[in-house]
């Protein structure tokens, strides 16, 4: 069983639009067994749609294709779908008296260009439209059956949910279910998280497991199919749990839970409270810990030290500490740390202090260059990264509020050394 | 001249993970005068691959690939090329150089699958990587030249602009000139700026000019196409002094920049400093004006007070206040803001508190309620800002942020009533 989509239309290929319809078919197809191979994006072109409906007819069992179904001149994929079958059109009574209906529901005239969508290749059937104007096709060509639905997203998703899955499940092609399961890990690197998992990545395994790294968080995608939900779950169950086992200590979350879910997950399971103390990150890590709803019992706030000034009046760094070791530095990392744990009245104080760049680089304290604070009741401590120099400013600062944020979650579990 | 991309990753078409890569190729390869015609995104399969480039370097004057390029048993783009080049590996000494480098800086060991990387089809030559550690590939392949980027788009990006804009370029691929600027405004709704500009926006003007929103930024984006550079922009030219005529008080940047690069823009232009006190934003605002380089001078800090008792020891607001009126109320977003000032010694005093949901609404004061506080050496004032309820809390998070910001900015450019 193999699935293609064409997803067509001039705004795509020239960039003006992003498409969004793709990913949404190949999400709602695999979950009905039918995993997608290709897709392709064409511009509205007649040619090139006869050409990409031959090549995904021919090689493919279903091809789902995405726009072109409108009433104006750059709307191909009537045409296209007859001359690749080499069919002439027929006009649909049923479609025409839907189409003139939803005029008519709308008080407005019906334009004779709209006469058009109701044309349709010889041998093909019309698939309903319950929102919009534009009925589907569904047609045998060469050894696959082509579905044809609208581009307007809303209507898509309807016509696909109430003509489309159904037709797939009477026909046999909706196979097994296909269901996947994302564990994410802060902490170590892709290759370093493949190598030592190269058992659970080996192409074949089943179930399959990816891994993919996004702003330094590793994600392993865990994807099995089955003949039904349940069949499916068990068999990602016990690889998950290898996962865990393996690498308990670095998972931040699964699914979109990324480090800041991570920590304040372990805020509210320990009951504890954090404050924070930033300089290069800006209140980056504020930003992300509070857009995780229910964080208030643990957060009561922080404070963004971006001068120096600010260090010593707001969080009772001394001037001259500053003065003599440098506001970058582990000694006042230490104490932006545990001034903020005091001043705030928190459980944990966390502090970061680096150079994010572009300027500012020197060669004792280059760009990337950040130090880390850490207060609890049991002391502080200091933490060095090198993060730099060759990466942008954001990337600095998101990378020093994720190790920030992940080193606070390892210590509230008590898992620092 | 025709170019086509293949994007590869089985997230993508597993639905997974929605591709970016392709419109922004799209749109940058259409400013280089180079269309594109098919799109196609496989996932990591060896034979689709091989077959992808196959096809496409048959039909197609360029190749543009994204992804595949890591160091993991799942990334087969260099395989997959020479494959379909009929041609062996050979290793790049300057790519192994390149990435050996790159993990010394970061004080890690290079595991031994990075050494795939410098692994490139024999007579292709490397794109570098500015950013990360797998470079890119150029290489001619049947009709085609071949350009294999990264996946990750920080990379893509940096390497299309540095490496492969200048080759297409050089190599005449590059053919007329499309050009676009974007104009963008806050603080009116997407359909009050097209009232006010139907004369700008009417399909066949030239230059063409269409308007966007994007969390309440409204984009004017003007195109031009031209033998040269300097023939599309002296016809851009014209078109944007009528936008900053007709709309310049909205205006807050151009290309990327939103509201806090305007305010960044108007301390810098006036030399004055502002301090931040936020509550719902819970630190979102000194994020987004911390991204902006050369903020420093400007912003010495800012107190993130979630917790009320926050706001009474680090910005003076009388505990009693907040009893009485509530945390938000105007009466609290002026103290905050005076607070913030007098603390941090900055000449202006920005505060933001509100409701940013999902819980904590109530009749008198429903989420979405937001209050600002600005206080500057004319006094203090409030604005009172109705974001709800029925949006969710990142949303209002942004839109009270980007509403404190502007008003801001207004105030320093004295164009505040």
């Amino acid at each position: 069983m193999r699935a293609e989509l064409l997803i067509i239309g001039s705004e795509l290929t020239s960039g003006e639009k992003l498409d969004t319809n793709g990913q949404w078919l190949c999400t709602r197809l695999a979950e009905l067994g039918v995993p997608v191979r290709f897709t392709t994006v064409i511009g509205d072109d007649l040619d090139d749609n006869i050409d990409a409906f031959k090549a995904a007819s021919g090689r493919s069992d279903l091809v789902v294709s995405s726009g072109g179904l409108g009433p104006t001149q750059d709307d191909l994929t009537r045409d296209a779908l007859a001359k690749a079958g080499g069919v002439g059109m027929v006009q649909d009574d049923e479609a025409l008296r839907m189409i003139e209906a939803l005029f008519a529901r709308r008080d407005r005239p019906m334009p004779d260009r709209n006469r058009t969508q109701a044309l349709i290749p010889e041998g093909s059937e019309i698939l309903h439209n319950p929102t919009g104007t534009a009925p589907g096709i569904w047609m045998r060509l060469d050894r696959a059956w082509v579905a044809c639905l609208p581009g307007v997203p809303r209507e898509l998703k309807a016509m696909f949910d109430a003509e489309l899955a159904p037709r797939l499940r009477a026909s046999g092609l909706a196979g097994r279910v296909v269901l996947g399961r994302t564990i994410n890990l802060f902490g170590l690197g892709e290759s370093e998280a493949e190598q030592r998992a190269p058992d659970l990545t080996a192409r074949g395994r089943i179930p399959e497991v990816g891994i993919t790294a996004s702003d330094a968080t590793i994600s392993f995608r865990i994807r099995a199919e089955g003949a039904d939900e349940a069949e499916a779950l068990a068999l990602i169950g016990p690889t998950a749990e290898a996962i865990y086992e393996r690498f308990g200590d670095f998972v931040v979350g699964e699914g979109t839970d990324d480090v800041a879910e991570g920590l304040v997950a372990a805020l509210k399971s320990t009951g504890k409270t954090i404050a924070l103390a930033e300089s290069c990150t800006g209140g980056l890590i504020a930003h992300r810990i509070t857009r995780v709803d229910g964080v208030s019992p643990h957060f009561p706030g922080g404070v963004v030290s971006y001068a120096n000034g600010v260090k010593s009046t707001l969080l009772d760094v001394p001037a001259d500490l500053i003065a003599s070791k440098g506001a970058v530095s582990p000694e006042v990392a230490e104490a932006m740390a545990e001034g903020a744990r005091r001043r705030l009245g928190a459980d944990l104080g966390l502090a970061v202090t680096g150079v994010a760049g572009p300027a500012g680089g020197t060669p004792e304290k280059p760009v990337g260059l950040v130090y880390l604070g850490l207060a609890d009741a049991s002391g502080t401590r200091h933490r060095r990264l090198a993060l730099g120099p060759e990466q942008p400013r954001a990337v600095i600062q998101s990378r020093a509020s994720k190790h920030a944020m992940n080193w606070a979650r390892l210590a509230l579990l008590g898992k620092l050394p």
